[in-house]
């Protein structure tokens, strides 16, 4: 990835001293890929900071973790005032805050950007999130933006986050709300195999027609060229594959995360469990000898019918997926509050909108929604998104009950019906908790006909007098 | 809660030394519900420590953080060998870890120990979860089992959980399992009250008959009793409470440590996440003014119709219920393996069968199944259990669904659902997730036709050659 993007600002005319701990496979890429660029290498870290201008931009592109802070103590005596060190690797954003912090008390600039799009988007142009020490950006603002990704209005994806780890911290969630998407991906591909019972060139044609409307974005697009991909012998390699999902991190940080601030980011979390569960197949096989019979069988469906319950299942994921965009960036206005961030949400959405893993149609969308309101409390409450969603609802409902009596899990889409039908209500029935907390725990609790902050108990038993509210810890 | 243990401890016939930083609690204490009883008071920690048998037993009831290291600071200069610290609070695990491993070193023996039950359980006896030095145990076991709750059998709900932070550990998700068991009564509660229209003596007498049922338990019983309890004007309290929950950490903790260790406890994290959303009141009020009318109206119901899902709901409570604990003890599994403790969790269910809030019958259920099988993988894998589960889905799923048509949120009841239904999955369609993996950051994927630890990456564009695996951190 880091060589992809040295090839990368070398198209847009910048020089690059390029360093590896390895000098081995520095010159493997300086003979080969970066043959006859302005690309020159360094073998230590002295020669590659004696060949830069100041203020010099040095960008790691390591493994997060110590070797990042490794790679800074070596650079912090070689470094003057001004010069900037910029980590692109996905750190998480409490070291990010940390190592800014170090960087600016030594009078030197930290910059912690999150880079997403893979080795592809890399090298052609990936979405770049940077945050940490602002008066680094004016130096960064123009290379960064030539080389990331644009988005069909012909505006960079990558723009300021904010201060200390929010650039890494957005690219957290940019990476949890990707998990939110194939989940809700592989739950539409369950229904239409298991349910629908559609051949593999079926479900691409499917993929295919939804990256045709609102829905198009990579993950559609890719999905449609995966189930299209025939194994050696044929058949569809999809079924080739073994269903244990695996992963690296940023989706645990985002739930551990989302929990301490106390945000409900419910679809991401059943994502986050969903690939944990998946990876459990030898239990599953066990459990399923015991409990695998349990499905009904498929209806019997003719074509309109099919046609109906994919019309549904296209609303279904969408308002799905409205949904966990609303929870992502109810996270990151958490945080934001939290670790004292100033965030344009409207720039966040607008980073996102190419080179990235969600680059979609929908993110112009959300783009747009927090242009019209820079404040916006939820994206559910926007006029466009709530329309769709009042539009879509009979379908998800369907969607959701057709999974559920087909005996299909849809963690993703289902948690996040749940949590919109508990946003839009106005009463939910956490009174009975709250009186039931106060019952065995005296944790007291507030009146619908009283101001807040008003705190009552009940003595509810009769017996025993009031014992001290707070003591247990429930 | 301290005041109560020592009382219970004093009916047992043992002697107490109590010691309180502010003097005069303490003396408020001796004077009132203590005159008269074999209780001392110490002003100092050195009377307190004088005052004491070798090896002396100190346990602290205080706030759980710093105060905790505070007093071991004031109380290691004052100890002998073999003597010992119990701390009874809510304590976070690793903290007990470190204490453990910090008194040990010093020749001294310390015990992190889950209370439960409330100051009522304190007082009558409580479920005690004690882990830490296990060579404290015999010291204390008769004293801890004497004060300690009794099963329907008698045998005390106290035992030995396992070495250091194991005890709080269980106690963490002791509080998580409850917080799943509120939510899942509270979603009942929600469907009887809206969806069938239910007034609040005929809600209180539904709780009161499954209370006398399979779900008979501590939680189901106070709920009659709140529905039961009338405001000052006669009107149901419970109406007059405000619908946001409160929280204090052991649930947020207990998803943490679930998203760490990759053990999928969607239904406390869906409870965790609804007490966040229910908490939101003033801006669920605002989303309710733009998405608050999408409730169908509820259907018409006769008496003979509205006892067949009050049927079916139990059955999915009952489910759900199974289901949750299965996670629970999953997660506890997990912990064991990754903390190297050896925990016996029968006895964890045992111990759980009285004095804590989730006591209830069907803990003695849990107790016998893996009593009957101390390896078993999971409680939905037990026979009797499976059985349940088997007959209880039809109405679980059912109950899911009029939730879902009826436009109100299940969270809990629906998520664990779908964890069951892909729990019992042979195949999940986390092959596309992988596939999706592989495609866009070459992460490789295993076969099902190949053995487990072969990986496999598909050039799937044609283009751009093979990229090196795990670049990219999705």
């Amino acid at each position: 990835m880091g060589q992809n993007l040295v090839l990368n600002m070398s198209d847009r005319g910048y020089s690059v001293a390029v360093h590896n701990r390895t000098v081995s496979k520095m010159r493997d890429f300086l003979q080969g890929p970066a043959a006859g660029r302005s690309i020159s290498g360094a073998e230590t870290l002295e020669e590659l900071v004696g060949r830069l201008a100041s203020p010099r931009k040095i960008m790691l592109m390591v493994k997060a973790g110590e070797t990042v802070d490794t790679y800074i103590e070596g650079l912090l005596p070689l470094l003057e005032k001004g010069d900037i060190i910029i980590d692109g690797g996905n750190s998480h954003y409490p070291d990010t805050e940390r190592r800014t912090a170090l960087l600016e008390s030594r009078g030197l600039l930290y910059i912690g950007t999150g880079v997403s799009g893979g080795e592809e988007g890399a090298r052609r142009g990936p979405s770049i999130m940077p945050g940490g020490s602002s008066a680094a950006w004016p130096a960064l603002k123009h290379l960064f933006q030539a080389i990331s990704a644009r988005a069909a209005d012909g505006t960079p994806c990558c723009d300021w986050v904010g201060s200390g780890g929010s650039g890494h911290y957005v690219k957290m969630v940019h990476n949890a709300i990707e998990y939110g998407d194939m989940q809700l991906i592989s739950e539409a591909y369950h229904i239409m195999r298991t349910l629908l019972g559609m051949r593999y060139d079926e479900m691409a044609r499917a993929f295919d027609s939804w990256n045709q409307g609102r829905l198009e974005s990579y993950l559609i697009e890719i999905t449609a060229a995966i189930l299209r991909t025939r194994d050696d012998d044929g058949s569809p390699l999809a079924e080739k594959i073994l269903d244990a999902a695996g992963q690296k991190g940023t989706g645990k940080w985002t739930v551990v995360d989302a929990a301490h601030l106390g945000v409900p980011v419910t679809l991401i979390a059943e994502a986050v469990f969903a690939r944990s569960l998946s990876a459990r197949t030898e239990e599953r096989q066990r459990a399923s000898a015991i409990l695998g019979d349990l499905s009904p069988a498929p209806p019997d469906l003719d074509e309109a019918e099919k046609a109906r319950i994919l019309e549904d299942l296209e609303a279904a994921v969408y308002a799905a997926k409205i949904t966990s965009y609303a929870q992502g960036f109810m996270l990151i206005r958490e945080a934001a509050r939290e670790y004292s961030w100033e965030i344009d949400y409207g720039a966040v959405a607008a980073m996102w909108r190419g080179g990235c893993i969600i680059r979609s149609a929908f993110l112009e969308d959300i783009t747009a929604a927090f242009r019209e309101k820079q404040d916006l409390e939820s994206l559910l409450q926007a006029p466009f998104f709530a329309k769709i969603m009042r539009d879509a609802l009979p379908s998800w409902r369907r969607t959701a009950v057709r999974a559920i009596e087909g005996g299909l899990p849809a963690p993703a889409l289902s948690s996040a019906l749940s949590f919109f039908e508990g946003y839009r209500s106005n009463r939910l029935p956490a009174n009975l908790l709250q009186a039931q907390r106060d019952y065995f725990g005296a944790h007291t609790y507030e009146r619908v006909d009283r101001p807040r902050g008003e705190f009552f108990h009940t003595n509810w038993t009769g017996t025993g007098g009031d014992v001290a509210s707070g003591t247990y810890n429930a």
